[in-house]
Order: C-alpha cells, then sequence, then structure tokens
C-alpha cells in the first residue's frame, strides 16, 4: 500500500442529534454525556451533540464543552429571513453554546424554501451566508447541512447548487449534501456528487449525509466517497429517524478492510481502535439497554457465524476462505453454532472451544445432540445460552456433581388495598432447598414474583453460599414462542460476577416462573462449576 | 414510461432455503408450506424450498409440487468427481423430486475446488457439465449457483469464468453469480459482471445473489442488474446465513417504485401487488414468531414515521415532499409519533386519526401531553401501544366510563411433588370484581400466572361478558427496562376479536403480574369502548 499518498476520509458522528430522532430513543444529558466519551475515545472527528437553544437537555448538554480531541459540534438552523445575524436568539444561542464547531441546516430544496420557510429563495441564501459568516467570526469551524439537497437538486439543479456554493463562499469548513428523503439511489448520488464538484466546490470541503430508506445508506455514503466527497455523517449502529443513518459501524471497517478503499483513503481511526469496535457497538446498545442486532455486519454476534452443515467443517478447516476480514480485526469471533442442523464437528469444536474435550467415538456425543435437538425442538435455545449449553454437555458427559437440590418453592403475588386504602402489590416466594442432606427454607419479599423467588434462591445455600455472593443478574429476556398468555415462554437471564465474567441460561415452560426458576439455577450451577474449574486450573499451575 | 421496452427482472425467492441458514431459524415441512403458499401468492418467480436428500424436512418437502404459478426449485451439488450422473444418488434424489427447477450449487474458486472438493478443476467442470445435462434432460428448468463467484474471479479470473462458462454451455437457463461471503463491493460487483457478459453470457441468462456482510446486499443486487443481470435471489426480510441476504421486500419497491429502475425494468408482480408488500413481510414474520423490524425500509412500522419537532407539522402539510415514496403504495402507512418530543399537532394529527376530535385550545390536550411525557418517562411506551394511548386520550379528554373496577387479586405459583412424587408447578389466580354495585369473585388455574390471571379477569364480567367472548390474546410481549430480575418490566400485548381487529396495549409496574394486569385491563376496555363507538355509528347510520 503506498501509505503516503491515501486521502484522509473524516467521519462525523450525528447519534447525539439525528440518532435522537430515532423510534424509542430519548437521551438525557448523562446519556449525551457518556456516548460523546464513547465517541471521542474511539476517535471520530466530529461529535454532534444536539440542538442548543432547542429544549432543555441540548441547552445543558452544551453548557460545557464535552469532547477531548473530537471537533464538539452544535447543529442549528440558519437565521430566519428579515432579522439580522445579530438580531436571531437562535443562532445566538448556538454561537454562545461551548461548541468547537457549528452544523447549519439549510433547505437547498426552492419547494421548501416557499412552503416551510416561507420566504423567497434569494433570502434563504442570504441567510445561509451570513449565518456561516457569523460562525466563522465567532471562531467557530463552520459547516452546512443542506437538507433535501439531492431531490432539490433534481427538482432545481440551479437553485440547489447555490445554495451549496452560497455556504462554501461565505467561508463553510464542510458542505454536506444531505439525502434527508433517503431514496436517493447511489448512481443519482455519483451523478449529482460529480455535478456539485464540478460546479466549483471541491470534494475536500463535502460531506455526505444518507439515510437507510432504501436499504442503501452505507452503498450511498461510499459512492459519495468514490466520487470526491471527504467527509462522512452517520451514528452508532444506524440509529436514526425512519430507517435510520448511515451506519458508521459497517462503513469504518469497510473503508479501512476493504482494499479497493483502504489503499486510497485513512480515516482518524487507527487500525488497532478497529478491534474496539464490536465493543463500542455493544457498549452503545447496553447504554440504550436494548439488545444488539444478531445480524449485523462486522459487529453482530452472527456476522461470523455458521450454521451451514455443508460449510461448518470446512470454515473451521481454512476460515480465511470463508469470512470476508477476519472476525478479530474488528474484535468479533468466529462461532459455529450448536443448532439442529449442526453436526458433530461443530459440537466437537464448540464443546473445545469451553474446554470440553471428548472423542468423536464417544457414544455420550450422540446422546448430547440427540438431546440437543430434542430440547431445541421444545424451545430451548443454547445458541444464545452457551452456560446453559456448557452445563447440559458437561452433565451429558457426566461431569457436573448435584451441589444442592431444590425440593420446592411457592411465589404468591396479592393485589389489595392496604392500610391507608391504597392498592398495593406485593410478592412472596418460599424456597426449600436440600444441601447435604440437610433442608434449608428460606422466604423472601421481591418486586415481582421471579425477583422474590431469585432472592430467596440464593439466600441459603449452605455451604456455596459464599460462593455465589458476588453472582448479580444483569439481563432477563422473556420470549413467548407462539402467541397468547398461555404459550410456552422463553426466559434467557445474564448473569455476571465481581471477575467481570458474563454468561447467559435458558429455561423453557408454559409457565413463566418455572422457566425463570431453570435458568436462575443454571446460572448458580454454573457458576459453581466454574469455580471448581479455576480451582483445578490454580492447582495444577501450584504442581 | 415505454412499457412496452420495459425488460424483465426475475425474482428468486430462497427464504426456504439460504434463509434456513439464519440463527435461530429451522423451518418444519408445515412451515415450508405456508411459506411457499405466501411467496407463489405474492407472485415470485421462483421459490426455492431446500435441498431434498440432504435431511428429512426437504426430502418430505419435496415430495409434492409446492407452488401454483412459480417454478418449484430443489437446490443440490453437482455430481461428485468420479461417479457419473446416473450413478449419484445426491444428483438421483434432485432429479426424482418433484420440483420444476434444480438449482445445482457449484464451486468457482479453484482454491475451494481443492480444498472443499478434493478434485481437479477440470474434474469440477465436467461435473457442472454433466449435472446441467442430467437436468435438463430430467426436463427441469435448471440453473447453477456459482459460489464464491467473485472472490473465485479476483483469485482465479479465467477459472471462475470457465465454470460459468460450462454451465451456460451445458444448457443452463440461469448463472448466478454468488457472493457467497458477502464482502464483495458494488463497483467490483459492476466490473465482474461486466467481464461475464463481455466473456459471452448473456445478461438475460444471469444472476445475482448476494449477501448483506457489508450492509450492502441490496445495493449489489441493484448493481449487478446495472450492469446486466436479469435474475435476483434474495429473502423475505433478508432472513439468512452471517448478516443474512440480499432483502426482497427492499429490492421488490426500489424496482417497482424508483423511475430509475421502474422506466427500464418490470418484475413478475404486479404494481397492486405492491400494496400487499407490508403483510407479506409482517405475515412471515409472525410465522417465525418474531418482532417485524420496525425500522425496516418499506415495510417497518417505522419507515414512514416521524418524532422530529421541526419537522412533524410540515410532514403533515406536505407529505409527499418528506417521503421518498407514499407509504400506501407499499401496504404501510405515514405515522406521526406520540412522544416526549411530540408537538401539539402531533398530537391532534394522531387523535384525529383514530377519530377523538380535540380543540388546540382545549386545557385537557395540555393535561394529557404532560401526562404522556409524564408515564414515557416512567417506561410506558405508547408507540407501540396504541390502544392504551387511545384509553389514555379518551380518559383524560373525559370520555370512558368505569365499566367495572377491579378491587383485588391474588396469584400463586407453587412448584412441589405431587401425589406420584413427581415435581409440579401449578398456577391459580383469584380475581374480586365489582359491577355495577355487584361484587363477583372468579377463580382460574393456568399455564402461568399471568394465563390464570387473564382466565380469571375474563371469567365473569357479569354484564359485560357476552361482549368480550370474543377477545382473544395474539401475542405477550416482556422488556425489562433496565437490567436485572427487580428492574421495571414493561408488557406489551395484542389482542384481537372476532371482527379481525387487532390492538396493542401497555402496562409497567416493577412487578411483572402488576405490569401484566395492567395491559390485560386496558385491552378489556378498550373492546367495550369501540363496541360502544361501533354501536354509535350504526345508530347514526339508521337515524
Amino acid at each position: 500500500m503506498t501509505m503516503a499518498k491515501r486521502e484522509r476520509i473524516y467521519l462525523f458522528d450525528t447519534t447525539l442529534r439525528d440518532g435522537q430522532q430515532t423510534p424509542g430513543v430519548d437521551f438525557s444529558v448523562e446519556d449525551k454525556i457518556a456516548v460523546a466519551k464513547l465517541l471521542d475515545e474511539f476517535g471520530f472527528d466530529y461529535v454532534e451533540g444536539g440542538y442548543p437553544g432547542a429544549n432543555p437537555t441540548d441547552t445543558a448538554f452544551f453548557s460545557k464543552k464535552r469532547t477531548g480531541k473530537a471537533a464538539f459540534v452544535a447543529f442549528g438552523m440558519t437565521k430566519r429571513a428579515g432579522v439580522s445575524a445579530s438580531n436571531d436568539p437562535g443562532l445566538a444561542a448556538l454561537l454562545q453554546s461551548a461548541s468547537d464547531a457549528i452544523c447549519f441546516v439549510a433547505k437547498s430544496w426552492d419547494y421548501h424554501v416557499r412552503v416551510a420557510l416561507g420566504c423567497t429563495n434569494e433570502e434563504n441564501l442570504e441567510s445561509i451566508t451570513a449565518s456561516v459568516e457569523a460562525s466563522v467570526a465567532a471562531g467557530k469551524e463552520t459547516m452546512v447541512d443542506c437538507e433535501h439537497f439531492f431531490d432539490g437538486y433534481k427538482a432545481n439543479p440551479d437553485y440547489a447548487l447555490a445554495c451549496a456554493k452560497a455556504a462554501h463562499d461565505a467561508g463553510s469548513r464542510w458542505v454536506v449534501l444531505c439525502d434527508t428523503n433517503g431514496g436517493t439511489q447511489p448512481a443519482e448520488i455519483r451523478e449529482i456528487v460529480s455535478a456539485v464538484i464540478a460546479a466549483g466546490i471541491p470534494g475536500a470541503h463535502l460531506g455526505i449525509h444518507a439515510h437507510d430508506d432504501t436499504g442503501q445508506a452505507v452503498a450511498n455514503s461510499l459512492a459519495a466517497v468514490e466520487a470526491g466527497v471527504r467527509q462522512i455523517q452517520g451514528t452508532l449502529n444506524g440509529i436514526g429517524e425512519r430507517c435510520g443513518n448511515a451506519n458508521l459501524m459497517t462503513i469504518l471497517p469497510t473503508l479501512a478492510l476493504k482494499p479497493a478503499y483502504a489503499e486510497r483513503f485513512t480515516t482518524g481511526i487507527p487500525d488497532e481502535k478497529l478491534a474496539d469496535l464490536s465493543r463500542l457497538s455493544h457498549g452503545f446498545d447496553e447504554l440504550l439497554n436494548r439488545a444488539p442486532e444478531q445480524q449485523a455486519p462486522y459487529v453482530g454476534a452472527s456476522a461470523f457465524a455458521t450454521k451451514a452443515g455443508i460449510h461448518a467443517s470446512a470454515v473451521l478447516k481454512e476460515p480465511e476462505t470463508y469470512e470476508h476480514v477476519p472476525p478479530e480485526s474488528v474484535g468479533n469471533t468466529r462461532r459455529v453454532m450448536v443448532s439442529d442442523q449442526g453436526g458433530k464437528s461443530n459440537f466437537i469444536a464448540e464443546l473445545k472451544r469451553r474446554g470440553v474435550a471428548v472423542d468423536k467415538a464417544d457414544p455420550r456425543l450422540d446422546t448430547l445432540i440427540a438431546l440437543v435437538k430434542e430440547r431445541e425442538a421444545e424451545g430451548y435455545a443454547y445458541e444464545g445460552a452457551d452456560a446453559s449449553f456448557e452445563l447440559l454437555a458437561r452433565r451429558t458427559l457426566g461431569r457436573v456433581p448435584e451441589f444442592f437440590r431444590v425440593d420446592g418453592f411457592r411465589c404468591m403475588v396479592e393485589r389489595r388495598f392496604d392500610a391507608n386504602g391504597e392498592l398495593k402489590t406485593v410478592s412472596e416466594a418460599v424456597v426449600r432447598v436440600t444441601v447435604d442432606g440437610e433442608t434449608l427454607m428460606s422466604v423472601a419479599e421481591g418486586h415481582g414474583p421471579v425477583n422474590a423467588l431469585d432472592i430467596a434462591l440464593r439466600k441459603d445455600l449452605g455451604k456455596y453460599q459464599a460462593e455465589i455472593s458476588d453472582l448479580a443478574l444483569a439481563d432477563y429476556k422473556v420470549r413467548i414462542l407462539n402467541g397468547g398468555t398461555e404459550a410456552i415462554t422463553r426466559v434467557l437471564i445474564e448473569s455476571f460476577d465481581g471477575t467481570g465474567a458474563r454468561w447467559w441460561t435458558v429455561g423453557v415452560s408454559d409457565n413463566i416462573i418455572d422457566a425463570s426458576f431453570q435458568a436462575l439455577m443454571d446460572s448458580i450451577v454454573y457458576k459453581l462449576v466454574k469455580n471448581r474449574d479455576k480451582a483445578d486450573a490454580a492447582e495444577e499451575n501450584a504442581a
């Protein structure tokens, strides 16, 4: 690679501004501070934080600079027509915010100028010029998002170009061409970007802002880069209004790992940072408290997973010829999945990865495979419950002691009027356990029956109690397998402990409490098994 | 449009074959029959059903022809090297299956021929030729999926071309170029497809099979069409191995509605069928029992949704300038969402859509907006619970009678040894209701506490009982809002009745039973309210 000649592509993250338009997403100031930190540390060039002056959250967020290395960008409208730049309160709020840069949004479709702004085309151009000049004079790096640029260009190319030129000529560092409605096709993007460059705005000053309404936000962004733009706007995990914005978690590794781009371009994010990509993506989902998309390019749990019978054994032999990039380059891992379609070699490989050695000829392996198939048919999902799979395997291969036995439990939820005449719901659970021949009973109240059961179950496990004191539940998911409240329920529980280990367990039943109980039990037993693995390893090291 | 000159694009659905590789997806024969029916009725040209001979499900599925108009396609490998076509049992199973067409998969990357097949390049070419000839001789429409074609072409263009030519020359109707690992970029697709056409295989005999590993399966498919191919392989909702296959739910409307394609091409699916697209997509998700992707292009619930303050009122005034295609063209609907960011005009529009008129100056409207914000902050999600939103609005605007009152309930779940010494879990609920001053008590057992509560609650509602007899629960979703079993739980319940109406209600509590109770109550009350709306409308019509 001729590294010296590579051109710089600037990455602009708008998770906190355009990403905020995602249905179901609302960031608090604390959320915004946390996300800005993630983005800044990862190495994005620009972090757009919101619209100071538009709402209390964004105003508070812009009361301080929130990034270190990344430029901290405030978004806002150009000044209104008919007032001077110095008399526009919206513009004043932008200029006074603690941002390094301002990204103005400007109409560039004459139709919208008339209908939405209600001013003349000339007044709109004047607003762009005056706003950019005021921002530059205030010492802010300045850019202009030309809203509806591609649709506007198709309707009136001269006017769309005039808006872009007004921004550029007034000193805007970047002119960003926005496919606001998201319907533009890659070939149109290439053609229109080329026309803008031909009209006198160098690609080094152009950006692209794409939406995923035809599933092509990534392709449109890359088509624009090929045509000459050097800034890409997008979001973490592609969140955004309607179908989302361009997904930077997909664009970045494509630029960095695909020779067609990597040989020509470089971003501000070093290659070694790329190995943190999956963590960044999942960390953001965690912050939003939503499940990561399993099938997301590069970073999804399934992105390097195989369950195909015809491929699986070949993948294990020669992974690089079945993977478009090495999973570890983006911090992901190869998975050959346990499933109905999995053959013997998949099982052996998966068990080996977990430190469980088994011979191909061992008849217990056939029993295990049959058992997994049977349980998956009942609704268990071992793909998503690694710890329950490992326990089932170890049990079938004869390697899990019965630490304790639960003889029974009872959960009670009651909604009634309390002494003050207010409706109140109380939950209580009683658990009866036998440890080493001794019967122990525990009772607990909780927030709901599962919580009460969890507390009661972990309240007194006799001699094992100390070992599980650092176990805690991180997540609890419920999936109804066939509709209605009388359906089969699958519960997945994520646990973690003081060592930072995390594991998932599964339970299935037509009763949600029963399914939860199975998953809770597996979680505790898994922790006890792992503790013994560690003790064995320590002993070996000592020997 | 010059309709007469439009070229035909053939759509090949591989949901039941390549889509089966999706993590978590396993089709039964009944599932396959249902999906094939959906696809056939919708008008896809080819329905690939699986690999007869490879597993009992696919063999059973191919025991009969399962489509009417669509060609029913069996997938399988070309004959093994070293045996004649007539002596290969795999090929025999394909030829004997009740398929109209056979799609062979053939290696076209010399590296894989050596490593995975363990035969010579020449033997592989001979296998392709002999297999295609045998299939054509058996009267099957024949096609060949050239596996790893693009990676193979990059490594050894001559050999990849030789494989494609062997298929074409032997009489294959289609030669399908597969980006098996999914890492090829659109520009490479264009270049390599052009090279294949230049080498003598007409585009009218070429197909594309793309995967979404760089988020560009749709763009790659369309780039191949632009370069000349006339068959596209993809799946319903883009399901498939790793990151999925090309999503036909995105490609079809793009071909049909985007002028750049619609002016040049036509598919076998009539425009009026396109208005069933959202229903097809959601129907398939329902069959898989998974939640539809909210942000999916064209068909997602959010694809035409706006919550942006700066856009929302403009969208309502001039929707066509904010939407890249009309939502109704794909059977979707415009939504201006009730949310934290929604302004007054959004609320009024949303209420109007539900037949609730309210004046902008009505102070109760401000109360409602404040209430929605407060409840959304607590965890309620009215975006996904239209019926609960409507009830809250009607209650705040003073229009919902108190039909009945629940004075209290008690749920009990017990796991114990039964008379035969087997562990058993039983659930029971008691509900106390007041209707017209009369107290009614009901008790029920159920599969789990929510089911028991649901049955008990709907067991005796006095004079309202007959009205709710056709109410049933379709789906039940649980979301934990902040981790752990003691977290806030949000329950969403989908109900339906004998008229085919479906509605969603929501409940939020730190107790899952309590949250479920709220959603169940809303569902019943909503049904009673709607019944009264209908009665009023009938009366008006009669008057």
